[in-house]
């Protein structure tokens, strides 16, 4: 089984219908392919799609290889200014844009994002290039807020992992955030805590969206009365993959609203030995972000 | 401290300015008052003002009495076909019909209610206003679910609340329900089983409403893989109170698309002796849905 | 070129994946083949794909024949209580259920409906389902007029072709559709004046729907202080053909909520003659609202 | 009768119920006030208020004045870092922020605008702040398409007042604009001729937004295949004024996203002589855009 589902490469063979694409050009790849006759795919959430074949999810072999096959209308010609690198983090990328279509960002949405993880982070670049005026951003490292701070967040809250902490740190995070507070809330951690403290911070109306899980098990408590979604209609929404964001991602990047490059922290050819060395390097995590193999 | 907020009355007496209305008008009273000076009232999500005055809430007195004093254009007259308990009667339909509101039923939503209760039954009647072609309601006394059926429940289901019957109940759900599935759930009963239920028994990208909370602490757990809502894009929308319903609710039932008569249950006077009667006939449960008093 | 588009029929072979139906099967037919490759089709606007391929649309063959080859997804089961003559009115009713959809009618929404032709007469049975709390119907005609009587319309109001009479009528209409106005027209006939009127009758902040054109050239008139939709944002919303729409139309009619048959004015056979007498029948109009080809 | 709408002053005088404000601060003033009992008021769209009192609409006095009364939910503080006069440009930015929120604009949208007068230009500023990743801008005057071109438009396009140049004209706009086309026009000259082509140059299934009305008397003509909204489901949105705008435009003045410094071009005390001078230069167009009383 191979894995990997973050890719970009060069078009060596179309077939014989295709029409957008020609051998050379420089793509970047959706990896999900919907089956285009259910209700879903038909309705645009081809994302929730039950027969949808994806990347290293068996049966389907993932993009970490020297070919794939794959549609012409999910290879997405880059630009001349974007590398094959930032063409690969259109996938990462994307999870982040669709999280900030389906929160509705905008002009008048203060963002508060709940860890500083590579998700966390290429969703502090989303949130700002869909207008944003104020992001706050909390982890539980140094190292990921000072990350977060050079990639421009407006104010980052260091917490901790213990679940007492919960009404201080609040507290701290509607400090930082200023008067008008958090309209809404990505939630890129997804633990208990995490989730909880999304739900105390978020303003009456707002919304909290549940980007990554942590853990399999997870409990939401709705228990002190400021995190009661009941009484202050604030909704949670779950987000999955992502639908039709290459096109934007790319665009994103060429005018460069985004920079991705930041995130791209380590790199490896494809030998075995490095190939051994890079999983190394990802799960050691430390000042690794997003590691790339160039083919 | 005068409790009470579900309410209908005769105007007695109408300020110099008001041209709605006129002594001897029969009216149901909305019984929060908004600020409008705030952002949330201007936006038209009144109810959730943060300075609202609400009948019952400290420190304003409720309408369990004789005479109140309220703004015109929070009496709503009602028609000649509707009865005043029929018009205090839309205090709880209210609520029923900003959740169906907020969560978009109509014509291709199929709806699951947890709890037979009066808000569930409500929500019941309102669902069905709103279109939708199959509501099934789930409850854990067979009274209850008796009345949902002569109310036209398309199913009823009863259940446990043993934690562990959720997959099996939740199967028995989806069969009564059908094929298509179900798009939103109502929890009308608000604990910690039948959120789990109504997060499982939903169907990928559609709604769960919390509109009622039975416990002060309540866990949602994310656990199951059928109830992820992160992989699912299940959302979760919170409901409080109700705003710019009453017009609806009048309408609903002088149409006779909602009738409401069958869940006001029982009625008494206004003696001490009678009220502490109604009290006790609404706590103890058993067949009483709405106690009315007649004044 | 073989013309026809609305139709039913039953599968007499399928292709080898086809999981969905058997031969024997009664089925209604979807016309139009999206590609699923543009960003429309892909963002679930399948309508709009400027590559679909549609019934009777050249270089596409219609189906006014005794067979037709037709993707599996786009051939919907007909329930045991409906007649193939009801599946075929699907595809006029579809328009409807679109024009519905887009206009979000619901509980709420007072409709007017210009023109009692075959698309005002559907609208007027869609917007009754998706519960429009009342309806009224325009036109010439005062046999049109009284078949949209008999199928349920509040009131119908008879107009003239003289764009002078607008104002005077659209008064009628006002006060046949009561206090609280008009939130949505659909503009079935698609004329100057019937636009104009539209406009006019629409309450600020609602919605007209362009659902037929009758004529090649037309202009919107905004003169009249009442029609001017910048000072009062009433929206005008364009409608084309109708996406996703089967499965509701099929539900629709199976329970009864809407019945089409009424609207089945005359059959015929598939001879030479009786295909001529059919076309005569239907241009000539009179009590000709929709007719059938029994093959 | 005052005129008058666009403005900010000082505080000097607070009733005893007002906590947001004390005299001495700098505040800009939205001129209209609702009633906050009708419909629309409640729901959110107070400004098709029927009974909204609005500066300088009789009986209402305007703005042009040494002192006005005004509610204090109306009048906005402004920050250190900008003036009144930019204060008093929230008013027409106004226009243009509620232009772009009911068209739903964002990093998605390519914009064209339709007239580079103030509307236009104030339109162009916020597409800009609202994401919009491509605006063109079209007029028939060279001076303030250069000006248009200095406040950042993406491309512009000069025209003739004459219809016939249409198809050209939409041409040359479609080849500034790229291959994916518009999505989004603001005609904010409300010409005929404007609206014609904004019909025209959107994109099927786009919105044409009309700002700006030029004309009592105004016919869209819906001829032409390509304008022809009911077969590409273009709509057309009215907006008139705004509502809840100016926390908004205070941040996006404050935070530099925009910037209306350069469209003010003329100031002008207020004496006698000054006033006519200002009227004249205001009138006589050229290179005025915005012209200021300081008092």
């Amino acid at each position: 089984m191979v894995i990997g589902h973050e890719c970009a490469g060069i078009i060596e063979e179309i077939g014989s219908e295709v029409k957008n694409l020609v051998p050379g050009d420089r793509v970047a790849l959706e990896p999900g392919i919907g089956c285009w006759r259910c209700d879903r795919c038909k309705e645009g959430r081809y994302n929730i799609c039950p027969d949808m074949k994806f990347f290293a999810t068996p049966p389907v072999h993932g993009s970490l290889a020297r070919q794939v096959v794959h549609p012409a209308d999910l290879c997405f010609k880059l630009p001349d200014n974007l590398s094959l690198e930032e063409g690969a983090m259109c996938e990462p990328l994307s999870v982040a844009v669709h999280a900030c279509r389906r929160a509705n960002i905008g002009p008048e949405t203060n963002v508060l994002v709940m860890g500083a993880g590579p998700i966390g982070l290429v969703t502090l670049l989303a949130a700002r290039a869909f207008g944003a005026p104020r992001i706050v951003i909390v982890d539980v490292d140094d190292y990921r807020l000072s990350v977060a701070n050079n990639l421009g967040a407006d104010g980052v809250v260091k917490v901790s992992t213990n679940m007492q902490d919960i009404p201080e740190e609040v507290e701290r995070i509607c400090e930082v955030m200023g008067a008008v507070g958090v309209h809404v809330t990505f939630d890129c951690a997804g633990f208990n805590k995490t989730m909880s403290t999304a739900l105390s911070a978020t303003r009456a109306g707002g919304k909290v969206c549940l980007v990554g899980l942590g853990h399999n098990e997870m409990t939401i408590p709705l228990t002190p009365a400021a995190a009661r979604i009941d009484c202050r209609e604030v909704d949670i929404i779950g987000i999955f993959r992502y639908k039709n964001t290459w096109p934007l991602c790319i665009e994103l990047l060429r005018s460069g609203k985004i920079d991705v490059k930041p995130l791209i922290t380590h790199r490896f050819g494809f030998s075995q030995k490095e190939v051994e060395e890079a999983f190394e390097t990802s799960a050691r995590g430390g000042d690794a972000i997003k590691v790339m193999f160039n083919l």
